[in-house]
Order: C-alpha cells, then sequence, then structure tokens
C-alpha cells in the first residue's frame, strides 16, 4: 500500500523577471514571499507561505509557454506512477526523483515525493 | 474595503468526454465526483467534493487547449479587478458575473464571487 494526494500547484512562468512574477501571485492570492533559495538547484523556483498544512505553492521560471500544473505527492514515486498509468495518465520524461506526466485529458502533471507536513496523516491510503 | 483569496483551480478539459475526464482526475486526486449538474448551463462542468473549507476544485469542458486555471473569490468582483489591475493584470472578458484576467507572466485567470463556505471568516481583507 502507498499514499498520495494534491501536493498544491505550480505556477510556471516564461519570464526573465522570476521575482517581479512571484510579487505578482504572491499579491493577487494574498500569500507571503518567503525568501529567495539560496541552493544553486533552486534559483529558478520562488516559495509562498501558506501555513501548515496548506497547499505547497511555488512559482518556477520556464522556458515553455507560462501554465498551471498540478503536483501529486506520494511516499512512493513508482508505485503512484503506475496507478495512474492504469487510470490512463502517461509518464513523459523523469526528473531527478520527480515524474512528469500527462493526463488523458492532456495536462502535464508531476508526482512528486511528499510536500506536505501532515501528507502522513491525510493522505489518501491505496491498498 | 473587501476581501479575496484563493478560490481553487478549474481544470481545463478539451474532450469529447467530459465524463471520462473528470473521473480520471476525481481519482487521480482521491476525490469523489458529485453527481453531474442538472441545470442546463451547468452541463459543461463535473465537481468534486473536497470538503466543507477544501478547495473548489471543477472539470470543464473547453474549447482551447487543455490547461489548469486558478480562481479568485471576492465579495466584491469590481474592487478585486482593480485591485489587480493595479498588480499588472489586464482583465481579458466578462462572462456572466465574472471576469476573465491575464496576469503579468501570461497566465489566465478568473475572479468569481465567494466559491467555499468559510470565505468570510478565511478570506484576506484588502482596505
Amino acid at each position: 500500500m502507498h499514499k498520495s494526494r494534491l501536493a498544491g500547484f505550480i505556477i510556471d512562468c516564461q519570464t526573465t523577471d522570476l521575482d517581479g512574477a512571484a510579487q505578482f501571485w504572491a499579491s493577487a492570492l494574498g500569500y507571503t514571499l518567503k525568501p529567495p533559495p539560496t541552493a544553486p538547484h533552486e534559483a529558478g523556483y520562488r516559495h509562498f507561505e501558506t501555513g501548515a498544512a496548506g497547499l505547497h505553492i511555488e512559482v518556477q521560471k520556464v522556458e515553455h509557454p507560462s501554465r498551471v500544473h498540478l503536483d501529486i505527492e506520494t511516499d512512493d514515486i513508482e508505485a503512484e506512477v503506475k496507478r495512474l498509468e492504469k487510470l490512463g495518465a502517461k509518464r513523459v520524461q523523469q526528473l531527478h526523483k520527480w515524474w512528469v506526466m500527462e493526463a488523458p485529458s492532456g495536462q502535464r502533471f508531476c508526482v512528486v515525493r511528499p510536500q506536505r507536513t501532515d501528507f502522513a496523516a491525510n493522505a489518501h491510503r491505496w491498498d
């Protein structure tokens, strides 16, 4: 058995001004921006403070056209990807540990490790 | 003064099989589908049961390419649209009472009336 649930969403921005884009979305949605991450591999991300059990929301700098994509968090990425494949989704690309997938209706989404602190208590259990 | 906050998101599906698309997303995210709406003007929508204070999530049949878009809920649509314009967003189209807007980073989103039952208690207040 494994668990999964909606982790939140990523606001993908095709922009040369990541901080400006992040500030717009933080102000629009009423969230506080966390300080920019310091790790080099996190340079393309900005995170929002959404509360302990709040959704995981990020703004990400991307090269493709801007969009919004959903993230599903899970304690077993391979098991979750297989569950989603049975529902009709397709694997697109593995990046680090996570998978980019495509829904039957065409949207891209990601399957990632647990992002929220209440994951174990509140995620759906798939037997 | 008025209030607003993230209401949730709409999964826009370019599909001839709305029920199939809705079932995929319900199963993927672990939500229960509500019965299909009976009002003719709601025929293109399917709603998820996400709990009293949960996000408002819908699957919508669309003619444009599939995507995900965010909804901002507010008790004063015109005041909220003006607030967002000052942040750099643009009005795209008014549909019924709500506004389709475009973020500076290019994503479309909607400004709608309150969708969630805890709106008055928990939305952000803009003075």
